[in-house]
């Protein structure tokens, strides 16, 4: 007995054996009424010190698990023993058609299963080794210093205020009339999403987008029930000519768009053609979700306004942002900019689901974007994102027999193969080489895209960049010649 | 022009300067191809370095809102003028039935207002003075420098490993057998309920509960649209009987129970009761959500194991759990156990609908774990609320007329009036005397319960909870006699 007991780094002894022994009265090695060694005897046994041994007991006799006699020593309480018939339920059963849907739709489930030495192309995430975590630690205490105990706390479903206020500003800057709007803070862009989804009447089911676009707002709106139309893309943004056919033809709920750097194409819709958006959707007096989409990651050409902007004091734009996509996807923090009266609602919508955004997420976040660090970060990633993407471009062009490739930006390019061309079956000879990304089809409203695939290459360096394009290009050249 | 300019701390003053231009921009103070200031002309202006000039126009020409033309200075480029026209929707009729529901529940909106001049009773959250703040500083710290980067870049839907892994592991330690069992980490409890009934099927469209219960649950069972029957509290857990015959009579997808110091009673479940529950939920083949609310604020009496342990290796209890009721609320961070199979679909619905919970929240949440912290910070918290607890009941017996008062320990008690007395009413007048707490008709699942109320006490100190029980008490009397 007792020979078993092993230590481990980092965590204080008194709780290791504390659990130890708790362990040993579970598993019936140690019964009911059983007498202790004495923490003499213990402590010897076990190599330790006495106090640690005094400490365990001590606070095992608090908790009632065990008791002492005086003069005797320390015996084990009641054990509870659990003899209550056991069922198994059979719980695929118990599950509904919507969250099999979410399971089917769910791509690291169903993804490619890379390993570490080989090349891939399937991340959009920020590059870890970019990140600024001296400065994010003097802005976590920074902000602990200030009001540590109330970060801690609970805070509000609309969201940390200075956060709040914050970002009002910040969306002013970019354009925005913010007078009769308000700000909702969530768990990053796919809450915002899906609580707003939760919120809205589905009078039609229908959504138009464009096509292809972001995999995890479609996953959403297949989940939502919704039907969705997509509208091809051009290089600069979508077909105005087809969303006005479709518009005049079909009743929608809503649109949604992703106007800068949009996922996949990267494609920049230019200004012309948002102010033709807003015309349009003004006229058919219908809402636009506006996905704010690494709008900070522009490499070359002038700012751009989001749709918010373009719509002036009207309120049909309902625009949700996230920092998370560049700066740091670890903290889950994104906002909706909306008409007051919308996020009144959303705020119960949210204060129900998820209670609030963690204060501390936001409150660090907050503090690290009022000190000036997000500015100097931005400034070092885009240099070394734009680099990685003018490296993919040149590289893309070079080697891949391809109709067509877009990106403005960003941390992604898309490919279109030419139409015989299966993406999957690329894939999985490319996978033989050591080289994986994502394909296409994903991102299609409808079964279309078969023959794209997207190439996120912010986490990899140079050399694999320009490795791993080069072994798609082969493996293009090779099967289907070029 | 630029007398306005005004300063504010804490911010870098080139943010502030580059910020001030832009407005002038979008405000059309500044008009496009309009000459700015020279840089020495504008630091002397200001009163500021002439450095921090150079690099705000640095900036807006890198972002392309000004120009610099050799020898002549900087110039504004472009400023979209936002021109379409503006509509105006009425959001209101763009609302569903459940989101007008979920504000129809909101608590926080419709709840009393009170202020800080006031006794309040109505908080059930830790008191923030008790918080460990410099151990957390340390867990953060601790964290970042093992893995910062990782940290701060997207993680897993299913949660941060090592946290994960130490909840199987403290799971374990009260008495559940953890084999075929697994974890999701949800964005505390709230969210953990809200994904589970969002990925049940709903076959009957009734649950059975206590009654009275936990608000939050009550209103995620509504807005989920399922019926409610609840079951009567005893002194020590629900009516048994009652239970049985309900379960005779009627179908049910599940029940919700809250064993441990219970939401709003503060009743702890016997372990008889636990034990009788769980067989008749054996025999009915039904599964149960536990609630393990602060299960670990326990001041006197023995250990309880949760109704998941009286499971056995059978797989119909889910258990929801969180830190954040005790430790902190500002993380959001809770967790379900249960049958691996349910996990697996859990799982796919986390990520659709939030990607996964903050990562640095999770982080440092189990480094302050493992490294004993919280240990620590629970027997020092016990000890402060235990003192609350028994001078609360003390004072309440002592002053407040009542029928009965249940709590076995917790941060609230429960109160029982007369039957001819509305706690709404009473609250009215306590109000007038500066005292406020949650009338108890919330937590019923039918509309019983007018004449009960709950009183929180964490967050006050002692010569609050004597000074605002005798103003409740008085006013009882006053009214009602007594």
């Amino acid at each position: 007995m007792f020979k078993d007991f092993k230590i481990t780094e980092g965590r204080p002894l008194y709780i290791q054996l504390k659990e130890y022994l708790i362990r040993m009265m579970t598993n019936g090695h140690l019964l009911e009424h059983q007498k202790l060694p004495s923490t003499r005897e213990l402590s010897s046994l076990l190599a330790i010190s006495r106090n640690t041994v005094l400490t365990a007991y001590a606070d095992l006799e608090q908790e009632g698990m065990i008791y002492a006699v005086k003069g005797k020593g320390h015996f084990v309480s009641h054990v509870e023993t659990f003899q209550s018939p056991t069922i198994e339920l059979n719980w695929t059963e118990k599950i509904n058609e919507q969250t099999f849907l979410s399971e089917k739709l769910d791509l690291i489930k169903h993804g490619v299963r890379w390993n570490k030495e080989m090349i891939s192309f399937t991340s959009i995430a920020p590059d870890e080794k970019l990140f600024d975590v001296e400065n994010f630690k003097k802005a976590f205490l920074n902000r602990m210093s200030i009001e540590g105990d109330i970060v801690l706390n609970y805070g509000y479903a609309k969201g940390y205020k200075p956060l709040i206020d914050y970002l009002l500003n910040y969306m002013e800057l970019k354009g925005v009339d913010i007078r009769n709007k308000d700000i909702l803070i969530t768990n990053g862009f796919t809450e915002g999403l899906d609580i707003l989804l939760s919120t809205l009447n589905k009078k039609y089911g229908r959504v138009i987008c464009e096509n292809p676009t972001h995999h995890a707002a479609l996953k959403l709106f297949r989940l939502h029930g919704y039907d969705i139309d997509g509208i091809e893309m051009e290089d600069d943004g979508v077909n105005i000519r087809e969303l006005e056919k479709c518009l005049s033809k079909q009743e929608y709920d809503f649109a949604y768009f992703i106007p800068s750097y949009h996922n996949p194409t990267g494609i920049v819709t230019s200004s012309e053609k948002r102010k033709k958006i807003m015309d349009l959707f003004s006229a058919y007096q219908l809402p636009i979700i506006e996905d704010g989409f690494n709008e900070e990651l522009r490499y070359s050409g002038s700012h751009q306004a989001p749709l918010a902007a373009f719509a002036g004091n009207g309120n049909n734009v309902i625009y949700i942002g996230s920092f998370s996509k560049i700066l740091f996807p670890g903290l889950r923090v994104g906002w909706i900019l909306a008409d007051k009266e919308l996020i009144y609602y959303l705020e119960s919508m949210k204060r129900a689901r998820t209670v609030h955004t963690s204060t501390l997420d936001q409150a660090v976040l907050y503090q690290y974007l009022n000190d000036g660090y997000f500015e100097k970060y931005i400034k070092k990633a885009k240099a070394v994102y734009k680099k990685k993407y003018e490296l993919a471009v040149q590289y893309c062009k070079q080697y891949i027999p391809c109709k067509r490739i877009t990106s403005d930006g960003g941390l992604h390019l898309f490919i279109e193969l030419d139409h015989n061309i299966d993406s999957q079956k690329l894939l999985e000879k490319c996978y033989q080489k050591g080289v994986v990304f994502s394909t296409g089809n994903v991102f299609y409203t409808d079964s279309s895209g078969q023959h794209t695939l997207r190439l996120g290459f912010s986490r990899l360096n140079e050399k694999e960049i320009i490795q791993g394009i080069k072994i798609i290009g082969d493996t293009v050249k090779h099967n289907y010649g070029g």
